[in-house]
């Protein structure tokens, strides 16, 4: 049982005794003279049990679950079902610390395959019971929040006993994953067939294919490799109605695209089991590098010029000038002064990091290259891109460590067409500025396309230890106000509690409807993933 | 009115008097021997004015059309509604030749932009009639058959009077068209601004922004400028519950992407009345040349190649060797005996036509043509691609002039996965000609995909005058159960009335279930588009 004890939410990436060890003290008095007060004395407590209520579940339905998956299978222990809610967002995290009560399932669920799920949900319907369909637990929106609704009694549908890969068709370059299957693990089990997804967000390496699916995410690479929606040629959900399996052909006139319809449904249309995504083979070589273009309008400018005229890299990312001296003044291995000094011979008064990777084939360079060029852009070497690469995942770790300093540390995404990109950029920044204060917020373009780009800000404040909660909540609730009628409230985050107030002004009345009618033609009473999504 | 009657179907896509001057005397000599039975004394009776019904509108109801949209745009003349009913398919055209009864609609409502087709809507919530959108009338699976479903009265919007080009975002390469506006209108209207849509599918010539919408249309250089859906970022449409409209960003996590459930509705789910359209710059150049590959699986592992290894031209068109010899015995430019005999001296026994196009950056040509030489395909220079491009709408015009033969001839078109295009190739040829008998089945990859194709079949038989509607209808229902199973039911030509008894095999009854649930939200008295795609 370790191992599925390991599996719950660790709700720190880092050792114990180890969590500030990747912030140099140099960071730490740079920070403190950004965001105020700061240090090694303003972590407060951590490791506080939270009160976990007993479960809700009767003894003649748990016996019902565990003669259909096995004792070991069904889980009541109050800190596994304690570790399998909520997710990964600033204020999960400070509950976690705080040993805050949040929604707690009144019982894991374990089932070995996707038979297994669909008698798990014939049963839940039965008895009328709530399910989350639970993966890497990596929600930073309350996705996998432990909401009951109007039942009785909620289950987390944990699927990391789905870990196959089902089958290779190596002439389609099509490849069955099941829903549990994690990042590392899938590349692992592809790369024995000589395939990759291509698929790295900076959830990577806890998040599985079922959660991927399930929230329309984006990975680092989605300029060479697509979004993970692009990549879905078809899919396997169980639902209260039955099985629905979803995807004959690459493309279809055949109605409406109902696999758009089920990726991004975030578990209330059905339980993802398995999922046939497009693969491509291995890249033999990588290549990354670091570009500098002054200022943040002429970077935008740079990035549209690429995505517009095909010539955008696998990994296009754009710092705004914030986040690249933030870049700058965190980088260890950097000769930041040296680096500066030759910006500043150059005549850059506002410089802005622009990562760019290929992978495969790297012969692309070329024409990037040319095009970037054009823009005015300075290639300034592998050495800030290939530290980006290796260091790619350490978001998460880094909060940590921020926390532990007493930083309110958070991060939030949204996308719009290009032309309403700059207006975007600046009505997050002011909305944040407006209601933290004195607080770092940085931006950086990851996804470009045609029409436009998204946009991913980084926040960074002293924590009010008054009321650390409504801080954060104000901030975001500003944030996303400040998005609404221009951008999406999210173009890889996923909605859902968080953005769920969000969504109406987005898709209309009208789209909520739809998505309501959908929902009850195949969940009629409700069980799955209440709460999400649809509010 | 002129141009307004002008509006109405043309079933005959040639002048009068002219009908079968685009087939030479040889190539009539060729079909027979190959067919069977053809020649002009065979075209049959034309003209016959087909049985219209009175107009089941009330006066009152009437009354209130002509107060909201003007008189001039409310049309109850029999011979107005005649011209706006069914489509182009066979079977359509085998009626309007015979003057069979075909379902008419009572009137012909003609608003003039997107707030009087919410207002057309709303009336027709008031006085339960049904609505059928109505573009180009270029349908060939009935989806524009004025089906009246449980209502007392059902009218045709027709949507030509949404001619503008609303608006132009040349930074984020998006613009705004109504969907009344036909494809070279389209494309005149950007080319003002030097920009192109670049879809050209062959109903191109009448075809409108909302129906390619509707169904979602592919054209013939979707390998470079995608789908129709691929373009489009936002969608206004009227529905019985109001305005709706989608679309901010690029992409976005905010949920199911409900774009491409609009996309594809078939006017069941609302009337499409603006679409928002990622545009390109019009390409300087234009280069389409012939290629030779010896044999249909060659010939797909090709192609495939191209798709799966990025080198896929603008345009990429792969005929099996039937198509191939058609192509080579009706192009009357071509000196094909020379052609056959170079082929054999180069040890080609089974040539299959490959038509390349590449449009603005034609350097890319440099890598298709490498990969295509490195699958043994053989160049044979620009006439047959030229050829093909500037006869490339004719298709329509042919079939005019083999009907006036007394030619069966229809298409039908499916995809799948690479893995299963050989089957499905197979399936649907043998299952055409146990049903047809002697007959010319023929056959095109036109789509290609990273992890599939298309395949577009032509078939030509000798018409059997005894019952030359069950002839094709037991040759479709052939088809069609032979493609279910292995490719989707349509790649492009979408669902309509013709496909629907085929789609919950597709989509499953979940899938179904959904679709009817989200209609059932939008339009809860059934008013739009009676009987098409659900059924």
């Amino acid at each position: 049982m370790s191992d599925l004890i390991n599996h719950r939410i660790r709700r720190s990436w880092t050792e114990e005794g180890a969590a500030s060890a990747g912030l140099p003290d140099r960071a730490v008095r740079w920070l403190g003279q950004r965001i105020g007060q700061v240090g090694p004395d303003r972590g407060g407590k951590t490791g506080a049990a939270a009160p976990v209520a007993e479960s809700a579940l009767t003894v003649p339905v748990r016996t019902e679950f565990e003669d259909l998956l096995g004792a070991d299978y069904v889980l009541v222990d109050p800190q596994e079902r304690l570790g399998r809610t909520g997710g990964l967002s600033y204020l999960d995290l400070l509950h976690a610390r705080a040993g805050d009560e949040v929604p707690v399932p009144d019982a894991v669920l374990l089932p070995a395959d996707p038979d297994q799920v669909q008698a798990v949900l014939d049963l839940c319907v039965r008895h009328d019971i709530g399910v989350v369909p639970f993966g890497g637990g990596t929600s930073v929106v309350g996705g996998v929040a432990a909401l009951r609704g109007d039942k009785a009694a909620v289950v987390v549908l944990d699927l990391v006993r789905l870990d196959e890969l089902v089958s290779v068709d190596p002439v389609s370059r099509i490849a069955v994953l099941q829903a549990g299957v994690r990042g590392p693990e899938a590349e692992r089990l592809l790369a024995a067939h000589g395939y990759t997804l291509g698929h790295v967000p900076q959830s990577f390496e806890r998040a599985t294919i079922g959660g991927f699916a399930a929230t329309r995410s984006a990975g680092q690479a989605s300029s060479g490799y697509g979004r993970f929606e692009d990549m879905v040629a078809g899919i396997r959900l169980a639902t209260p109605k039955g099985e629905w399996r979803l995807g004959v052909a690459p493309a279809s006139a055949a109605g409406p695209d109902l696999r758009q319809l089920a990726v991004g449904s975030e578990g209330t249309l059905g339980v993802i089991t398995e999922v046939a995504l497009r693969v491509r083979p291995l890249p033999e070589q990588r290549h990354y590098e670091g570009w500098i273009v002054d200022g943040w309008e002429a970077g935008a400018a740079a990035v549209r010029k690429l995505a517009q005229d095909h010539g955008l890299a696998d990994v296009t990312r754009l710092s705004d000038v914030d986040e690249t001296n933030v870049s700058f003044s965190l980088n260890a291995g950097l000769k930041t002064a040296a680096l500066k000094a030759y910006l500043k011979a150059r005549g850059i008064k506002n410089p802005c990091l622009l990562i760019v990777g290929w992978e495969g084939d790297v012969v692309r360079r070329r024409r990037t290259s040319a095009m970037l060029r054009c823009s005015g852009a300075l290639r300034i070497g592998k050495v800030l891109g290939e530290s980006w690469r290796h260091g790619r995942f350490n978001g998460p770790r880094q909060r940590d460590a921020l926390l532990d300093l007493g930083v309110c540390v958070e991060t939030l995404e949204t996308a719009a067409y290009w032309s309403n990109l700059d207006e975007l950029h600046d009505a997050v920044r002011a909305a944040l500025v407006a209601s933290l204060g004195q607080a770092i917020v940085m931006c950086h373009v990851s996804h470009a396309y045609e029409t436009g780009a998204s946009l991913y800000f980084t926040v960074l404040t002293s924590r009010d230890d008054r009321d650390p909660v409504g801080q954060w909540q104000r901030a975001k609730a500003a944030a996303c106000e400040a998005i609404t009628g221009i951008g999406t409230i999210s173009h890889h985050h996923a909605v859902g509690v968080d953005h769920a107030p969000y969504l109406e002004a987005e898709i209309g009345k009208i789209g909520l409807d739809v998505l309501r009618a959908a929902k009850s033609a195949v969940d009629p009473t409700g069980i799955l993933n209440p709460g999400k999504l649809l509010g």
